[in-house]
C-alpha cells in the first residue's frame, strides 16, 4: 500500500441517476455542499460534474461550474477540486440508421469541451482517453486520437494536471503513447476505470494486469460502479494505488440503503484505515501529484 | 497447448495495404489462389475479405464474394471459409466538427452487414464485438450492443458460427453477456486481436488474462499486427489457443522480407510443430468448432 | 467475494512468540479460552496448537491438546476445530556440518505427527505440503511426498478433513497431485500461507495466480504474517477465498498495539463486512467445506 | 523479446539419466566434446556438471571438472563455461526414521560445494537458491539461507558471476534478499528452472509472475524439464528471457527420439530465430552479464 491514499469523492456525474436518490446533487449549492461534507469526512479531491437545475441531466455550461467552485472556496475547506473535462462526448445513434444521431448526442470537438477548464484552471481535470460502447443500446463516447492531443495540449499549456481515464487496456495504450509524445507533465494521472459496460470489468487480476502496464513514475487510482465501488476501494489500495467513491459511480451504502458522498467517503476512509493504510491530505496530495496550479481554482 | 492447433490464414483484410505489397491479394482469383496455397501449407481455416478490384479498397459486394467462393470450391481444396460480417463499422469524423462523418465512412446497420453470409452460409462469420477508436486520426470502428444482438440473432438462425473478434477487454465482457442471452450457440469461438491501435496491446501477460475471462466451454485463437505476428503465434499456442497469420494482420516475413499469404502460414505450422504441437486439419477443425454448416458455402 | 466468508483464528501456534505479547494463550486454559473469545467475535473455525506449560514452546503433547479441545467443547461455543497436525517436522542444521541436526530438531515420521488427530478427531486437521527453509539461518521444515502419502491416507481414513497449508507453487503442485491421487475428499480445502520467509511472499498477484492455480472446487483461504495479515483478509476474501487472522500469525492491531486474539477476529469480521460480505457461522463453514466429523471432538 | 537471447546448453546434470540416452555425456572427454557441439550449434554458454566415469552418477571430483575445462578452453572453441555449485545438497531420508539419512545423501556445507570454482574460476556457477523435496519420495535438496550467505561472499570474492538458480517463488524471494544484503554483483543472474517437482510448476501465467517479481537489472533465463523443454525456450524467449536446453533437463527431441545437446541447441535457435529473435554470441552474453572472468577458466 501506498503511504498516503488519496480519496476522490466522485460528487453527482452525469448519469441518469437523479430519480433514483435523493441524495444526488444538483444545484451548484447541492454540490458545493456535498464537497465540503466529503472533505470534511476524509477526501482530498472533489470531482465535479455540473446538472443543469431544472432537468438534472449533465450540463456543459460554465456558469454552473464557476458556481460550485466559488462556493467551495468560499466555504474554506482545503479540497483538490477536479473538474470533468469528459463532457460533450456522447453520441447516441439509430442502430437501424447508424449515421443518424439521436436524441442524448452531445458531441463537440476537444477544444469545446474545456471553456469551463480555460476559465476556472482547476487543480485537475479529466480527459476520457479513448472511444467505446456505453450501455446496453447504441450510445458510445467518442474521445479520439486527434481529439485527445488536440485537448492534452491545451490542458498542458493551462498548467492544469489532467486525470486520465481509461476505460479499458487500448486507452490506457494510447495514454501512454501520449505521454511520450510530450504531451502530458511527470507525474502521470491515471484513474482506471472499471466494471463500466461495456469497458474493462471489475475484476481484480484485471487491475493487476493493467497496472503493470502503467509507467513507472505513474500516480493512478481506480474505482469500480456500484456494488463493487467499496469493495473496489480495498483492491485498488492493496494494488497501491488511489481510491474514488461516490454518488457518480455508486448510490448505496449497502443494499437498499441509500448512501450521501460523505457517508461513502467515511466508508472509504475507514476501509483505507482497516488496511492499515492512512489517507493523504489534500496537501499531500498536491505533494503526490505535483500539483502547480492549486491555488488558482 | 491443444492436441490440434487450427491455424486461420487471414487472406488480405481491408487495411490500406495494396500499395505496401505486391502480394496482397485483390481480385477474386487471386484471394481464392491465396486461400489454396493458404490451405495446401497447413491453414484449415480461411478468413476472407474482398476488395473492389479498381482501387483496392475493401468492399462489401456480395459478387465478389461469392467468386471468391466459387473458386475455392471449384479448386477442390477441404478449406474450412471463415467471411468476414465486420465490414460497414467505418465512422471517420471532422475532429472539429466530430458530428460530421467524412470520408472514409462506411457505417450501415448490423443487417446491412450481413448480404454475403445470408447467401453463402459460410462455416464462420466474425462479428467485431465492440467500439473503439481506431489508429491515430479520428477513426472508429463502430459496432453497438443493440447491433450485435440483431446480428448475432440472424447468424444464430443461419447456422454459421460466429467467430467473437475481440479488441479488448470490455468487448469480452459484452461477447460473454450475449452468450448469456442465448445469442451464441456453443462452443463459441473467440478471436482475441491484439496490438491494433488503440485496442489491447500485444502483452502476454494481458493476453494470459484475457484467456483467464473466457467462458469455460470456449475455443479461442489470438493475433497480432505486424512485427508481432510471428512470435504470437507461438504465445497464442502456448497459452492454449489456435493462431491465426496472413497478409491482412502483417506483410513482412522478417524484416524487410515481403511475405505470400502461403509463406506466412508455412512459418505458423513450423513454429507450432517446433513447439512439439500439431496442427488441426479442415475436418479437425469443424469438429473442434461444432461447425454444421461445413458442406453448404 | 463469497456469500459466506469462513474466518479461521489461528489462535497461537509454535513461534517464538510467547515472551513478545502478553497476550498468546499458552495453556489449554488459555487457549480454550481465547477459542471462545475468537468464537464470539465471529470466527467459524479456531485453528490451534498447544504449548508446553513451562517453557512456552510448541508441543504435540495429546494430553494438552486434549484438554484444550474438552475445555472448548464444556464451554458451549459453537465452533469449528482445526487441529495441526504439522508440529514434528523441524530439522535445524549446523550450517558447517549439515548432517549434525542441532537444538530445536523435532523431526518425526508421519504416523507420530498425528497421535492427537487419531483420539480426538478433530474436525479439520492441517497438512504443511511440502518441505522448505524456514527463517534465515539453517532450519528446514520437512514434509515429504512419502511423508505426506502416507499421513493424507491415514486422515482420510479417520474422515478428517485436512487443511492443505502451501507455502509455495511447488507445494500447490504436490497438493493437487496427491488430490488426483485420491488421497483427499471433495472439497480439498486449501490455505495458502503468504509471507513466511522463505516461502511464497505476501504479493497479491502472486495470491491471484496461486488461485488461478487450484482445482476447480477447491475451498481455500489464505493468510499472511505479521503487518500484512489484516490487508490480507480484504485481498482473500477479494479474490473469493476464505480468511485467517490470530496471534500465531500476527500480534499486533497496529504499529506498537499489541492484539489479542478477539480482536484480529473482530477486526477481520470488520474487514470483510466493510467490504459488503458476511462471515460464516459454524454452521455454514461445515457445509462449505463438506465436514463430516463435527460432532466428534 | 530481447535483442540477444542467450542459449545455454546444460550439458549433462547429475540426474539418473546415463542408463536412459545413450547420448548423455559421460566422461570430461565427452562432456567436452558436447560443448564444443552445443558452442558451435550456436550456445553462448555452456553449464556443467561432471559424472563418476564408472558409475554414471553426478561427481564433485575437481579433477574430473579440470579436465572438462582444459579440453574446452584446448578445443579453440569459444563460449562462457558455466559450472554448477549446486552439488552437494542431497539429503535423502528415511520416511519412517527421518532423522537417518540413507542412500544417496551427498549433503556437504557451503564452502565444500565450491573447491571446483575455487581452483577454476569459471565465468559462472550455479547457486540454488532454498530448499525443496525432489522427486516423489523422501529426497531434499538442501541450500539454506545462512549455507547461501557463506557460498555467495565467496563466490563474489571469487570474482564469479552467481546463476541464481530459483526453485520456486520463495526462493525468488531469497535471492532478492541475499542482493540486498550486497552478496552479489550487479546485474544479478536468474534461472527460473519450472517444471521439477516439487518446485514451480511450468506454468506461464506464473513465469510471468516469477518474472514481474524480479528486480529490475535482472537479467534472467528460465527452462523447463522434459517434454516442456522445447515449447519452454519460446515462452521465455517470448517474456523477455533468456533460454536453456539440454540433456541436463530432456532426452527427447519429439516423441520417442532421443536428442544429442547440439541437436537440441539446433531446436532453441531454430525457435528463437522462427519468433524474430537473434541468439547472442559468447561475447555478447559476457556482456550483457557485465562478465569479468571471462578469460581464466
Ligand atoms: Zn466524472
Ligand atoms: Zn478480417
Ligand atoms: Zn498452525
Ligand atoms: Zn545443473
Amino acid at each position: 500500500m501506498r503511504d498516503r491514499v488519496i480519496v476522490t469523492a466522485a460528487l453527482t456525474g452525469a448519469g441518469d441517476t437523479v430519480g433514483k436518490s435523493e441524495h444526488v446533487p444538483v444545484t451548484p449549492a447541492q454540490i458545493a455542499s456535498d464537497a465540503v461534507a466529503a472533505a470534511n469526512a476524509g477526501a482530498a479531491v472533489v470531482h465535479i460534474h455540473v446538472r443543469n437545475i431544472e432537468t438534472g441531466q449533465g450540463s456543459r455550461d460554465v456558469s454552473l461550474y464557476r458556481e460550485v467552485v466559488r462556493r467551495i472556496r468560499e466555504s474554506g475547506v482545503d479540497v483538490v477540486v477536479n473538474l470533468t473535462a469528459g463532457m460533450g462526448g456522447d453520441l447516441f445513434l439509430d442502430q437501424d440508421d447508424p449515421l443518424k444521431p439521436v436524441d442524448g448526442t452531445d458531441l463537440v470537438n476537444a477544444t469545446d469541451r474545456l471553456p469551463h477548464v480555460e476559465e476556472l484552471l482547476p487543480d485537475i481535470c479529466t480527459q476520457d482517453c479513448g472511444s467505446l460502447n456505453f450501455g446496453e443500446g447504441s450510445q458510445l463516447y467518442v474521445s479520439t486520437p486527434d481529439m485527445l492531443r488536440t485537448g492534452m495540449k491545451r490542458i498542458q499549456e493551462l498548467g492544469v494536471k489532467p486525470e486520465l481515464e481509461i476505460f479499458d487496456t487500448g486507452q490506457l495504450w494510447l495514454a501512454t503513447k501520449l505521454i511520450e509524445e510530450g504531451l502530458i507533465d511527470a507525474p502521470p494521472l491515471f484513474q482506471l476505470c472499471m466494471g463500466i459496460p461495456y469497458g474493462a470489468p471489475a475484476n481484480p487480476e484485471l487491475l493487476q494486469t493493467m497496472v503493470n502496464m502503467l509507467p513507472e513514475d505513474a500516480q493512478w487510482a481506480s474505482f469500480a460502479i456500484g456494488r463493487n465501488q467499496l469493495p473496489w476501494v480495498a483492491q485498488s489500495a492493496l494494488l497501491g494505488g488511489h481510491v474514488r467513491v461516490g454518488l457518480e459511480d455508486n448510490l448505496y451504502l449497502a443494499k437498499g440503503v441509500k448512501a450521501t458522498n460523505a457517508q461513502l467517503v467515511e466508508r472509504a476512509v475507514s476501509i483505507v484505515e482497516g488496511l492499515g493504510g492512512t489517507v493523504a491530505t489534500p496537501d499531500e496530495a498536491r505533494a503526490q501529484l505535483n500539483l502547480t496550479g492549486a491555488d488558482r481554482a
